[in-house]
């Protein structure tokens, strides 16, 4: 057993234990900092549906090392913790006993798939998306001759799976349980204008149904049976039915869990003991709205909190600006951009919040001739006292990816629809939508108008 | 002579003067509006250079009519106003009388062309760039056939006519009186990454250089003559030399006017007589950060104001939000995105601000491999008190119309880099930079950093 010290020992490599190192070396120069990883080579985590078309096209184009990490001068080492000890303050490896100082857990998550299914996994042909090399790898080349597959899951993941594997040539099935596509992100009409889409692109999305069972033989998966009888020839069955905190080190170390299974810390990402932080989508998170605890995981908000913690280890170096996750996300479905920024309209409903929705469906570019244009749908929510921001959702081309980090910034800063229906953007034929018709703006009016049961745009 | 009345007349319908018409209709919706306007049809300002290319290749392309306005039961007029009587409320057309109780006047603006130039104007082939739908129909004509131009100013109106024009295989010649193009707007490592692409779209960039003749013969244009001597052959010029407030009939009205000879306004602009309103290019504007009268000229900023005065009409409906012009800007320059807000770094200095700058450049798409990434460069520039946000730049793909957006906001709302460190953002492979290398958040980290004079990124 060789023995290692260190200052501040991280353990995963993922966005938000290196975010955290590289900060914590910005703020505490002369601190030692070792990340402990189990891989060399890390995937982008939302990059992986990708590989699964002509888009990546493989893992190789995925992969990001830890060099720029040790250019930093911070140490990588890699292997797996198989325990920790906080009052030692020791952490155990296979070959290393390291002590340290701080500690941060960020060791990520892994797939989660309901206890009624987990006995088909280890079936061949059923697959999970976990954020692990070699098996992806493996699942790449059992894709490559397959003629169908099943997809279970209809959260991001899972629409994007479904959509590259679609994109390649294979007839697939897009089964989720609830109603529609991406819920919680979107309400129900932009979900309807995603499963448009999902449906011309020849996926046969079946929502709103279970499984029943997973059909095998001699092994191997050879079909599906959902909650409705309805039965589906396969040879592939993904699940992308949502990941959960990966927490065996912790649990083993006796930490304290919120609600959803994360680790619990406060606003700094700080454990009960201060000298234990956790980071990621092992770490417990507040929703930024209802103040509720959030399953939400992210790699944005992932590296935003290893940026916090980085930050706080010895000491706190900067106020804490966010209180809890906006559950900011953005993806691609055909040619067309979906992207969603804090509550829903009905999810504000169920939380019995009283707000006011505007929405306007004008055109990403003017005029209208301009190359390229293509419609752009902006829904707000707003309170209906004050008319602070609450959420927002764009169905646009490209830009919407950024446009709804601007909403993202209205909301983190409380700004109001008051404010945006005045607020200064840069308007320009190729890159927006007009000055006299930007979308943000006038559903900031319209809900301004609803507010006061003016006339109503 | 035709009398008519109404409650709120609007001189002028372009972006200014139809969202005001709009704003006011909703915010009072019993009040009879009308609208003057010169043009039945109108061309989006912005999009006028589009016009000398394939992108729009026609003046139809680019017309916006006054239906739309006319559906929220606003009057339109067709003609031109000759003198207004503020005493009397009466505005004087060559077939009307209007009597109204409001006025806003949304004049616009017209090329500027220096004295020692304009008397040339009147020479076949030489040209300005007017939102004047004739004028720019005999322009295309006559540009049709013609082998070189020459284009005088190196504003974004200069740029983007002189890419247009050599996108349409015209030899072009760009000469500008400052070292860099886009003055004001970039600072001169962000200028020399646009006169790059321009050079390299075989543009003749001829930077910090006054033309001192322009040549004709028979009373038509045959060569420019350069203060440094240089001649040049060409039978087309286009002065693209800026643009100043359509102010003559407030000048005959004897309206009070600021530095730059916009019609005198406070925040709600309103004239020093509560009953009369100007908006946008005619307007006087003031620097959101300096403070200072300021000269841009921006179809965004004047729906804005069109907002304000729409809604300030009778009695002050919203408080307003913004103080001043943030100088907000983008534009594409081969396939490259430029955009700008605030204040320049080379500015602050010169207003003697205490600033700390930082710029990253990263990748627009994550991982690199993903089809169509490109570069993407952003720079901030802070108070190094207290960290606040007052400009940024960014050059990259056609996200970066949007982003510089989300700086928009950080700058409108006083945001601070410590806050922009750890905004959380939605961060998709095929629409954003990565989680962990979000230029925005790193520049702002790396201001972080100057200033506390820790490690420095």
């Amino acid at each position: 057993m060789q023995k290692r010290e260190c200052d501040v020992l991280i353990i995963g490599g993922g966005p938000a234990g290196s975010v955290c190192a590289m900060t914590a070396k910005m703020n505490f120069p002369t601190k030692e900092i070792l990340v402990v990883r189990e891989q060399e080579l890390q995937m982008v985590p939302c990059a992986i549906p990708y590989i699964f078309s002509e888009t990546l096209g493989c893992v190789e184009n995925n992969l990001v090392s830890c060099a720029p990490a040790q250019k930093f001068g911070i140490s990588t080492l890699i292997g797996r913790v198989e325990s920790v000890d906080i009052e030692k303050k020791t952490a155990y490896m296979a070959e290393y006993e390291i002590s340290f100082d701080k500690l941060v857990f960020a060791t990520g998550s892994r797939p989660f798939v309901h206890p009624a299914l987990s006995d088909s996994l280890h079936l061949k042909g059923v697959f999970t998306v976990p954020k692990n090399v070699p098996y992806i790898r493996e699942m790449l080349e059992y894709t490559n001759n397959k003629k169908s597959v099943v997809v279970v899951g209809t959260g991001f993941i899972g629409i994007e799976m479904a959509m590259e594997f679609a994109q390649s040539g294979k007839e697939v099935t897009l089964v989720g349980r609830s109603r529609h596509i991406l819920k919680g992100s979107f309400d129900s009409e932009v979900a309807t204008m995603a499963e448009e889409i999902i449906r011309a692109a020849n996926i046969n999305y079946i929502g709103g149904e279970g499984v029943e069972q997973i059909i095998q033989k001699d092994g191997a998966v050879i079909g599906m049976k959902l909650q409705s009888g309805i039965l589906i020839d396969t040879n592939m069955v993904v699940l992308a039915t949502g990941f959960k905190a990966n927490t065996d080190l912790a649990e083993k170390a006796q930490m304290k869990f919120g609600h959803y299974g994360g680790i619990w810390v406060d606003e700094y990402m700080r454990t009960e003991n201060h000298d234990i932080f956790a980071v990621g989508d092992c770490a417990m998170r507040r929703h930024f709205i209802t103040k509720e605890q959030s399953k939400v995981m992210l790699a944005s908000t992932s590296s935003a909190e290893g940026r916090v913690a980085g930050s706080s280890l010895y000491g706190v170096k900067y106020l804490k600006h966010f209180s809890g996750t906006i559950a900011i996300f953005s993806t691609v479905i055909g040619d067309r951009a979906f992207a969603s920024a804090g509550i829903t309209y009905e999810e504000a409903k169920n939380s019995n919040a009283d707000v006011v929705v505007g929405a306007f469906e004008g055109s990403n570019r003017h005029p209208v001739a301009i190359p390229g244009a293509k419609k752009q749908y902006v829904k707000l929510i707003a309170m209906r006292n004050g008319g602070q921001i609450i959420g927002g959702q764009i169905v646009g081309g490209e830009e919407a990816g950024e446009m709804i980090n601007l909403v993202g910034i209205m909301i983190e800063k409380g700004m109001t629809i008051y404010e945006a229906m005045t607020v200064q953007v840069a308007t320009q034929p190729k890159l927006t939508a007009a000055p006299t018709m930007y979308p943000l703006t006038i559903a900031a009016t319209m809900i301004a108008q609803e507010i006061s049961k003016g006339y109503v745009l």
